[in-house]
């Protein structure tokens, strides 16, 4: 194991990340370490734990990865650690591996409790540098998740309202909305059998289903299928989510062609 | 071929870098991957063919660089193989690699064909990590770009408007605007023999021609010579393009000492 | 030497940090580049100094650590080296290496005269890319701070008010905000001896003392220790800085529990 992902609300301007790579590379020397983003909204942990899954998705067996959105540092929350996939993940134990857990039901969870490796430092406020960074170095030198702490069966989750399925029509969430104002929904796209009358999200609605944005006039919406395999909302060149002030969470609606 | 540069526009709040990231250690492990940005504006292939050559004009030869800005994606635009100076650059065939083209007329163009190398995935939004990743793995773990598709004469190149030289004036454009707000303009330094009577940009004009910042007035403007050899208009600790609100594309004029 | 980090206000939009990391690897093949951050305010030299200080810290000995935040480059202004703790910090002589010079007083200090490494390039606006980056490959091929230039022993250093220690009362300042709008002040949190009657900072003032954040209501605000171990002030879920309209410099006052 020597590569380490890092995603976190640290941002871009600050030593927070900075100081985290260093107590890695101090620890686990040649660890490769992967920035995912250092850039989430502070403290948004619903969005840093869909990030995480679907980031750590694409990478092999065989890594850490660390995120740290821990508006609860300091406080009783456990640090989870959490081995899936024959890679180990490491975060607070606050929902943050909501999306790492919807994806490898098989995982195994741990409670960390370690503070033989914990960095003594000052103040109750950054366990990213004090807690964390030694604990992904001791995964990079070959520890494993299962001697970080007692198995655990509750992780804690967001709460993820699932999508559902009737004859005539869809319903499911807005979970993710990204840079380009592209609303991803929880509907898999396999639900869809390729049409739809129409996709509702509020007021707004859709009624053409394309493979790509550039087969839309520019700021024309429309439903394709995203990259995570479910319904996505796009409109060509234009935010769609600030056009239509969405949020996550906003229900969606898929109208499908028997109905009516 | 070990070190992928990577320069894309998918922000720094959302998992397509990393998703990226991971395909290619999971392909070419051991690779070095190098983040010259993902925070070009969403979309701005202009901007993006600009930052491209400028920042891969420094590394050694012997790299694969990889941009994607790319919003035909999943459309019928080709990607683009580049071999040029001992490296290989990777694009959507949009006219990302307009200023590398520029800068290596001697280039060999691909148009990647090779669906055996792609990902299965859902969608067709997102080839950065379904295309483009794994291309880039196939290279780094020592393929050719003229393995990767049939050569072509034909790659897609903005308008770019060349500066032209009068023995009175020069004309041109400006073509990147910078974070500190410095005018870069495609005036060649050299074609001012080391003066000028005046720059004019719209209804504002320059007269002192400096050879760094400090020597201004906080917020006094003035020309000098930019870091990739042409001319450049820049106010000391203030941002000239949004108190002048000039755009890329603005002609510039440079009016010689021997006129008038 | 193998690790080189990067602290700049080169921005994420721009072409120089990625110029910078090309210059290091065709100097010094087989560097580990690591991004602190790129994101400072343009020419904020005194954040800089902060965050490079307190980012370098965890880092182990034998490190590269290069920050650039020159709005003085093409002048006279010096380059510096500094060899500290095992390691070399290189920075324009203008500040920025003020809070490195604080926390390690026995650190050499080098005017570098060194014009047989720096890039031949155009222009004198990107000693970044021209001199800086093939300063730290001679430093990451074996090349020592000593080597750079004559020992001098007035490094540039930026205005640093030293925080007071009364009987009654404890004064210092707030020398940094961060993201989360966090107050960082410089008074050591071992001078509170774990209590204090109060916090002023201009018209505003707490009086709690917590070990973290969660401790506090939503948008209750209040002292903790920080994790540089001076004492913090901030809101839980809110930005205290904003709110409070808190900037650097501001003066803070820390009644002890034996006054009145």
């Amino acid at each position: 194991m020597t590569i380490l992902t890092l995603l976190t609300d640290f941002g871009t301007t600050d030593y927070y990340a900075g100081a985290v790579k260093g107590v890695v590379l101090g620890l686990a020397p040649g660890a490769t370490l992967v920035d995912l983003s250092h850039d989430l909204a502070a403290g948004d942990v619903a969005a840093g734990a869909f990030v995480w899954a679907a980031a750590t998705a694409s990478f092999p067996a065989g890594c850490c990865h660390l995120a740290v959105v821990d508006p609860g540092v300091g406080s009783g929350r456990r640090i989870l650690a959490i081995a899936a996939g024959g890679s180990v993940y490491l975060a607070p134990d606050n929902g943050l591996a909501t999306w790492v857990l919807e994806r490898h039901p098989e995982a195994s969870c741990y409670a960390v409790d370690r503070p033989d490796l914990y960095l003594a430092a000052p103040g109750a406020t950054f366990h990213g540098r004090d807690r964390f960074a030694p604990l992904a170095a001791f995964l990079l030198c070959g520890g494993q998740a299962s001697d970080l702490g007692a198995a655990i069966e509750d992780p804690a989750r967001l709460p993820l309202p699932p999508p559902s399925r009737g004859a005539e029509r869809l319903t499911g969430h807005v979970i993710h909305i990204d840079r380009y104002g592209n609303l991803v929904t929880d509907v898999p796209a396999a639900w869809l059998a390729g049409s739809f009358s129409c996709v509702a999200v509020g007021y707004h609605r859709v009624e053409r289903l394309v493979s790509h944005y550039a087969e839309l006039g520019v700021g024309e919406a429309a439903a394709l299928v995203g990259s995570l395999g479910t319904l996505e909302l796009s409109a060509n060149h234009e935010h769609l989510a600030n056009r239509w002030r969405v949020t996550v969470g906003t229900a969606v609606e898929v109208l499908l062609p028997n109905e009516g």
